[in-house]
């Protein structure tokens, strides 16, 4: 019989968001008339920007056309995607990436998986903890893990404890590790790193030949000018990290698809003789080998993000969810709640009331205010007592729910 | 150092087509007024159906409005899809397969690609030689294999040629294999698989345990009602195969990115102790997992692929494309050559004159004809000595590239 990989076997439950998905179908089974108000998944609820439809709509126009027909493209995303990308992300914040460094791709949860198709299992992975469980899972599935322990800690991976005890900074590792993913703003946490912090990691990665996976999906929520929104900011950073982007956050595509990632071509490995090997060139053969190109018609939208309408139209959206978080601060606080994250992030982040577990406090919102989070230990054991709030929905929703806090933990 | 995966080295030069363009672009900037006619990549050129167009635009326009905007969607697919999907090219052959079963992706090749993420590397893997080149580098890359040999044939994997001798019907292993590659209608040779070559591969695998990742991109071409579309036509087959599905040719998809693999809940698979375990299920995870969903305005224009008036579209494009072949069946006939495939399919395999090396004749071909086409060497030693004509282009091309071709071999 066909061997399975056995590493999947390893994976503890169901991945987070389903999990919760099958709860909250259960319980609105259960209670069909219940008004469910859902801060759980950081998905967008903002109708699509008007100059990035106008851009689609002409695309397919010119699908119809023979003459302006796109069949195949680029694997590495369009030129003028990657143009507007380079010059409006890159070199209008003084860092130097050229066009051929960025790697269009239909998702950053994709891109932050299969980045691990190009590294060897020699390897010593090191995540925060709490984490966006896709860093961990991918590694299981890849066999760069053990098994789990009770507290959901995969032996192998080094773990580094964000809490309130360390503010949120994790720490150096104390072990050599050659595998980094720091996310920020981060995923749960929403909070920022500093230029200092970002600056000790990336001298972390040179002094230990380490490699950072910098996941900057929402760089757009951040308003405080002194933090970076790239980890290319850092003097030195193009040597020794990759970052993944998302259009998900920014300009709402969670269901329309775009992202990319950066590989810059001075970043360096080493295979197993120890010889030096061009990360930029194995990453690019494995895209070109085992994806196609995002959508046309997608990629135009994606320009569009970068058009003058397109971002004023985006800011207006940014803006609006930033509200939404410091309305859930502002609220939660009010009600005696211990509050983290959601100033340059779309994400707060609460400490559960009484000690309660995440997953009992899950439980109490969804049964006693009809509202839905994420349990903090989803992401890490030492999300164990937090939980997370996603500010992306409607005000009136917003309003409603942080009345509803109000009565359940007040 | 960070470890790179060393098995990337053991792959063999550019993936063929990219290397295929490289050679082109070098000849277009030496001759700048050239007008060179592509039969090389393929890749559709007729326009997007209206159909289709139409169900984008109205897509488009749901997700400017807040209430029917969609964010993040299922990531199998929406059910409006794989609905569509099952009652038409599944249940309507009589092939009993459910929704649940479609896991809507953005592309076959990531498919064929991705799904090796689930097996283990104990397995025996066979491929037909030749072979679309995914199939092999894929497995390279996860380590399924050794070093490449002067032929190009890696260690570790079984080539099962398909020569004109022996009718390009692949033999059984004559060894016992785990996992099975088959692409039919074939991609290269434009080869069709009969319900009795199926009923055996289905035979052998249900003999020997294996799982046959069935390749079924071009099935829209098959206009031989003797000629089975999905391998579920063949009794049995939902216990050993996994089937690869594409909007790409059918539908002119190569550039708006749609597809679906098809993993029957009653596939199985084994644990390294031996234990039976449910296939599906660790691919619903690594789906979940690793991938969010193709865009839900992507989606919406493969389910007008269902429509009326889609299905009379569709059926226009294909024999306008079928046409093609049978102009470039017949016209190299004509000028002498032995051609095979081009009937039930998009392809034309054709031998090489005068005992030509296929890169031989691809240089000969691009400098005398100003003609691109593909070795038949890049898909597999035994491809060698053959080449690979796509029927995908305007009728103009199809007629101008015969009229060169028979100048230029006659």
């Amino acid at each position: 019989m066909t061997h399975i990989n056995d590493n999947f076997l390893k994976l503890k439950a169901g991945y987070l968001f389903p999990e919760i998905g099958r709860r909250v179908n259960a319980f609105c089974e259960a209670n069909p008339e219940a008004d469910v108000i859902k801060l759980g998944i950081g998905d967008v609820t903002e109708p699509m920007p008007l100059a990035i439809a106008e851009a689609i709509h002409h695309a397919v126009d010119d699908m119809t056309n023979r003459e302006t027909f796109h069949g195949y493209g680029p694997e590495q995303g369009y030129a003028f995607l990657r143009d507007a990308i380079v010059k409006n992300d890159f070199q209008s914040r003084g860092v130097d990436i050229s066009a051929d460094e960025i790697f269009v791709s239909d998702g950053s949860k994709c891109d932050t998986g299969n980045i691990l198709d190009i590294f060897g299992k020699e390897n010593k992975v090191a995540v925060t903890d709490p984490v966006y469980p896709v860093y961990v899972d991918t590694n299981v599935m890849a066999g760069h893990t053990g098994e789990a322990d009770d507290a959901g800690r995969y032996a192998g991976l080094v773990y580094l404890p964000v809490t309130e005890e360390n503010n949120f900074v994790p720490p150096l590792p104390t072990e050599k590790v050659d595998l980094i993913y720091l996310c920020y703003p981060n995923n749960p946490t929403g909070t920022v790193a500093s230029k200092e912090t970002l600056t000790q990691w990336v001298n972390y990665a040179k002094e230990n030949d380490a490699i950072i996976l910098f996941d900057a999906a929402y760089e757009a929520f951040i308003t405080d000018p002194e933090i970076p929104h790239s980890i290319y900011e850092i003097e030195g950073a193009k040597d020794v990290a990759i970052e993944f982007r998302s259009f998900s956050k920014n300009a709402g595509f969670t269901g329309t698809r775009c992202a990319f990632t950066v590989v810059p071509k001075t970043l360096k490995g080493k295979n197993s003789t120890g010889e030096s090997v061009d990360i930029h060139s194995v990453w690019n053969r494995r895209h070109c080998t085992k994806f196609n190109g995002v959508s046309y018609i997608v990629q135009k939208g994606a320009e569009a993000v970068y058009s003058e309408a397109g971002k004023a139209q985006i800011a207006e959206l940014i803006n609006f969810y930033l509200t939404n978080a410091q309305l859930l601060r502002e609220g939660l606080e009010a009600a005696g709640m211990t509050i983290y994250g959601g100033i340059n992030a779309p994400y707060v982040w609460l400490k559960t009331p009484n000690n309660m577990t995440s997953w009992d406090f899950f439980d109490h919102l969804l049964s006693k205010g009809h509202l839905v989070g994420t349990p903090g230990s989803g992401f890490g054991a030492s999300g164990e007592g937090y939980f997370r709030l996603s500010a992306f929905n409607s005000r009136d929703n917003i309003n409603e729910a942080v009345k509803r806090f109000q009565k359940v933990v007040g």
